[in-house]
């Protein structure tokens, strides 16, 4: 026999049953929430125009971009021309001749392109969840993947605060519902650009941001140092440290909050819409975090991200509101604001904790065993019964050794095994035998349907 | 403002939520089926090793396979390499310095790599089912998708005509739960192979089966032409034809099946089979049909195909056994046989036969109308009970005039509206207006609780 080499792509995965109902557990329990307060389902392909996608996520997001290549590049017509195209890609730019399209690296531009192209028969505002696989061209390390599944829900054309109360009730149910404990960590990148504006104007809070965003993995004096670095002076790093040490109640962040940034007018009103959600969501896990930075990206106003409690983890859930997402793609003004699931970590998370429900595999319920024509015959007649009255079922499929249909049930996790011999066929019984207790009884099949079907 | 350009790639789609609602019907009807019968869930990734995929569809198959550029290509120490790698690719031939991986272009080979890779593990019999996308660089055109949903259950490991017994009965089943009137055909690759054997060698298969694989667009007198064409003589067309000719009742066609193949020893092989599938299925739209041959591929046994009724269109679905899928892989004599649902064509024919149920589109059920701060905050306490009963429901983001609200309702067909207003904030009641009769009336919050979550 010839040795094959058979694999999977770095950095994917398949997915057996048991984890892939763990995974639609998870799913199923977020989109029942999504649907609960009025979001409905959006699918969008698998490929993107590369266009659509280039320049969205900054260079290195480019990079990662897993791009497709053209189909037909053999034709003899155009071998001049692909040469000459494929000398771009040697240098690092893009060739419509080589390559058109790419697959999708998040669910937000896609979503974006959507709205700008359907915008005019979009019912405002519009409340979609996306639940699907991204694909990124990143170093695959522990729990980072070439494939992975995202989980969204955004609401364009409301700048409603509305939203940012619902979006954080949404976190707490869904984490409540699966059994997860977090922390929800509530900020506002207004409260963040009036820092900035304290320390001397709207052009230093990138480097703020930048820096602040370090401190979880570099500690306090790191980020000092890095802030002068940056050209910030004592003065400046001194309010920023004041405003990093903000510590206590979520009453009293807001009482310092108030006093350190509350005179500017977007300090302010950033306070205030914090304030306004945490008031409102009436969820007693909503916590201020003035380090919450979530990143240099789009985000304008509220921010979120939420960590599991008792688990070493980064986050599991982040999002925020943006102003002009769809504006990329000239369509400008569309306020936004959404949230992410991330459905790796939280698979990972409730693995660790040993949260998912004991019923959470539930495939066959009932093995029927193989003893011979007739006894199968009437196992079949039976087990069909039971399939139409929704219990899944399953008939050994030969005739073999009463040790090896055991087995079979066994690895299959299949609870009930259904024993029909040739004296069962004679006297109408059969034997049940449940394989958790070794308990064994005989029945009439009526009372056998019975059972199964209460 | 600047013209952008927005699209999608040719041959892709974007489903708004009435689409992803429909379709999520369909593949819950078919899984749940799955789920009965034992099968259990598998995902593969999107992309696959190119080696993978490569020679395995046919010379025409591999030219539809999407695939992936690698991505580091403008790395300056490898542009040599890089270079050479490309003329392969201009001459038709893959290669790994450009490209190594690729989208999948069916459910059965990817399936066919888990099984190659993991068969030490599975429990034999292995019954999976799997619904995903799949990829090809097709010519798009009506009801042809660049990217579309297969829907696959397989067994691999078993021998037994029980498999397609209960696969003939899985069709049957999804079908009359979706409520799609079909036939479903059955015949046998052994019955092709003796009608062959017997028109003078197994080598003729192929042009026989090519040629019959024709009759539904052709007419039996271009077959003969092609028949004899192809090197077959008057005599032997002379057998086809009768073969083709066989019509009436399928114990009719049974009679006349036996007459003319089945003292060939692989006929009668394929007879007996067959029979036997449609003796024990017990279902009354299994229909006989020996011009059914299923293409050139890997099918060795009992095949299927099933046709919707009272409606243009081809096959919904097809299958059937094959005796040495993993071979390919490097793991022979694993046998196998499987079916396929044509999602995309069965919702194209539930359209048409307006055959979605009316509760399909389950949005949201209720919408609270925002008249003001007080107002509002009533209405979203009591949102929230509804929502914590299941109830999915939604406020109106902001305080609009009565009109836009309404307009939010209907377009989004919300059937019910719920009115509090300074009056009912005052005597705790509200009106609740049904947007399909336009029947008002005032209760109370309780009564109004009650009569959503009965």
């Amino acid at each position: 026999m010839a040795k094959v080499n058979v694999s999977l792509p770095q950095g994917t995965r398949d997915f057996g049953a048991e984890v892939v109902r763990k995974r639609t557990y998870i799913f199923s329990t977020i989109k029942s929430v999504f649907e609960l307060y009025g979001f409905e389902p959006l699918e969008t392909p698998a490929m993107e125009n590369l266009d659509t996608l280039m320049g969205k996520y900054g260079e290195e997001g480019d990079k990662l971009i897993f791009k497709i290549l053209n189909n037909g590049l053999d034709n003899p017509d155009k071998q001049q021309k692909i040469k000459e195209d494929f000398e771009k890609v040697l240098a690092g730019k893009n060739s419509s001749g080589i390559t058109e399209r790419a697959l999708k690296y998040d669910l937000t531009i896609p979503f974006a392109r959507y709205v700008a192209m359907n915008h005019n028969q979009l019912t405002m505002p519009f409340k979609r969840y996306q639940v699907q696989p991204v694909w990124r061209a990143d170093r695959p390390q522990k729990g980072r993947y070439r494939e992975f599944y995202q989980c969204d829900a955004d609401v364009v054309g409301s700048k409603s605060l509305l939203n940012e109360i619902e979006l954080s009730n949404i976190y707490a149910t869904v984490f409540n519902k699966l059994g997860v404990s977090v922390e929800i960590k509530i900020n506002s990148r207004k409260i963040l650009a009036a820092l900035a504006e304290i320390c001397g104007g709207a052009d230093k809070m990138v480097d703020i941001t930048i820096a602040i965003d370090k401190l979880d993995k570099i500690g306090i004096e790191k980020v000092k140092e890095e802030l002068a670095q940056r050209g910030l002076n004592v003065a400046q790093i001194s309010i920023i440290e004041n405003y990093l040490n903000i510590t206590g109640s979520n009453e009293e962040k807001l009482a310092a909050i108030k006093q350190l940034i509350g005179g500017n007018e977007t300090g302010a009103k950033g306070i205030e819409e914090i304030e306004t959600v945490y008031r409102q969501s009436a969820i007693n896990n909503l916590q201020f975090d003035f380090t919450l930075a979530r990143g240099l990206n789009y985000y304008t106003g509220v921010i979120f991200e939420v960590k599991a409690n008792n688990v070493q983890m980064g986050s599991i859930g982040g999002g925020g509101r943006y102003d002009d997402l769809t504006g990329l793609f000239g369509v400008p003004n569309i306020p936004g604001v959404g949230i992410s699931f991330g459905v790796d970590r939280i698979y990972d998370v409730m693995e660790e904790l040993k949260l998912f429900p004991a019923g959470v595999h539930t495939g066959t319920k009932v093995l029927f065993f193989n003893l011979g024509d007739a006894e199968s015959k009437k196992a079949f007649a039976l087990m069909q019964e039971l399939r139409s009255k929704g219990i899944a079922a399953e008939l050994y499929h030969e005739n073999s050794k009463f040790d090896k249909q055991f087995k079979y049930a066994e690895k299959k996790q299949i609870p009930f095994i259904v024993i029909i011999g040739t004296k069962e066929l004679e006297t109408n019984t059969c034997n049940i035998k449940e394989l958790a207790t070794g308990l064994q009884e005989t029945v009439s099949f009526d009372e056998m349907l019975k059972k199964f079907t209460a």
